[in-house]
């Protein structure tokens, strides 16, 4: 989950990055070492103060289960979040647990490496994964977007007033617009409800796909904030339900909290594409300190 | 998910059953074989027409990992149904995956046997667990109990003009007691509203529990009967959040489902105690037939 400080608004990129060719692919990318083992270097560009992104390594874990199972796209994704993963290298291990013609459903791990260089479970994660471009097209949802202001009208840490807290890499990598009213914890002044909206896109321009959406769902700074709470709120699960190829422009993306109590939360997030199409849903539950 | 027709009100029982002496108790009940291994019969008094009632099935994972790990309570479940469950012998395996002070990690899973008494995986599942009576008592809940008439003025099929199409054992375990604005589908005129209000206890008695709280967010009729489906809901993935240990008395269940698309739908449920507090969280995503 996002940490503090208000992010970085990137501005607006002069070549656009496409779906493939772009920072988040390359960060993502894992490279098979044996069948069901893959490697990768986490990447430094996707922390939070020194933390590693938890959406970043959904991704990477994402990506890893695409490779292992005859179906390309995330349906449903589980993660319990162990330990806390820090930038460099990192092994996935999946297993393939069933494959059906229209869903299969793995499992993945994603460890690194302490002093002795003994492998440390940070993730683990099950997912079922299937074709959303073979999904019928019905569509009878009573949910509607979030009522968020017009992108220019939206704030990023260029735009206002609030300092940053700590220096936090993922904020250069992230084109996020947030709702200036639900930005008073930037202010010192809390609304006290547990909401948070927000505008969406990848600094570079490269269109969402659904691998990107796991990234999305935990990319937002914390309800948490406007509840009058700071510091860390680290996830301890989080299940994500990508529901439709996203069409490209920008997200916007909505995360609540109804119950705030004995130092957990839950954080419920929708994505909604430039189509008006909700995209995905999440679910995480995180620990709070209170502040 | 259930599946069709109105559950059966149980009268009230003479002799209260209690929590460790009850039929939920006994039918979830787990023998450990071996370290990490766990045999059990599924009861067939937990069924659907012939299928397994999810939340029973969730309910027997959670009662072997909490013999499995050194926390009792479940926190967060995150289970992935894999194929259909039928009565009989079963056997769970566990994995520990990690213990911490404040909160463990395992994952089990449950296998039934083929024509050739080979395993077949039917449900894996990731859960993090701890001790709900360790945390602290600050509540910020934004959320409010749903509102639902009186149970004398709620409905079971005792009380209404619905045949119960098919037979389900399950209706016979259960006090359920249906809010009488969500049960239009049951006279053929369903309100277009994915919205599914009920009181829910145990037939005979037995207050609610934490493990029993996970029977309880899969025990409503499906939400896809209030937007006008019939027929099976499969669950594709379910998590649970337990928030708190419930007081005794019936319990609140409202399910909402905000996006039916693509042929898929999630189901949020909440329980509420006696007390006024939300004390479990979920969501699933099932499977639709558009009928």
């Amino acid at each position: 989950m996002y940490c503090s400080g208000m992010p970085e608004a990137a501005s607006v990129p002069a070549v656009r990055a496409t779906i493939g060719d772009s920072e988040f692919d390359r960060d993502t990318a894992v490279t098979r070492r044996a069948p069901g083992v893959y490697d990768i270097d986490l990447s430094a560009g996707w922390t939070i103060i020194s933390a590693v992104n938890g959406g970043y390594l959904l991704a990477v874990l994402g990506r890893a289960l695409a490779d292992a199972l005859p179906h390309a796209d995330p349906f449903t994704v589980s993660a319990h979040y162990l330990t806390a993963s820090q930038p460099g290298p990192a092994v996935v291990r999946t297993d393939v647990v069933r494959t059906g013609r229209t869903l299969s459903t793995g499992q993945a791990s994603l460890f690194q490496y302490d002093d002795q260089g003994r492998e440390v479970e940070r993730i683990r994660v099950l997912a079922s994964y299937g074709d959303l471009g073979a999904l019928p097209d019905d569509v009878r949802t009573t949910a509607v977007p979030p009522a968020i202001p017009p992108i220019e009208q939206c704030f990023g840490p260029d735009d206002g007033p609030a300092p940053v807290d700590g220096s936090s890499a993922i904020t250069d990598r992230l084109m996020l617009k947030l709702d200036p009213s639900t930005l008073g914890w930037a202010l010192g002044q809390p609304s006290g409800n547990g909401e948070m909206r927000a505008w969406f896109g990848l600094a570079d321009g490269r269109d969402a796909d659904p691998l990107s959406l796991l990234l999305t769902v935990d990319a937002l700074p914390p309800t948490a904030f406007e509840l009058g709470l700071k510091g860390w709120v680290p996830t301890v699960e989080l299940t994500v339900h990508v529901r439709c190829r996203p069409a490209p422009g920008p997200l916007r993306v909505s995360i609540t909290t109804r119950n705030l109590a004995g130092g957990f939360l839950e954080e419920d997030a929708e994505v909604w594409d430039s189509a008006g199409r909700l995209v995905a849903q999440s679910r995480q539950l995180a620990r709070v300190r209170l502040g």
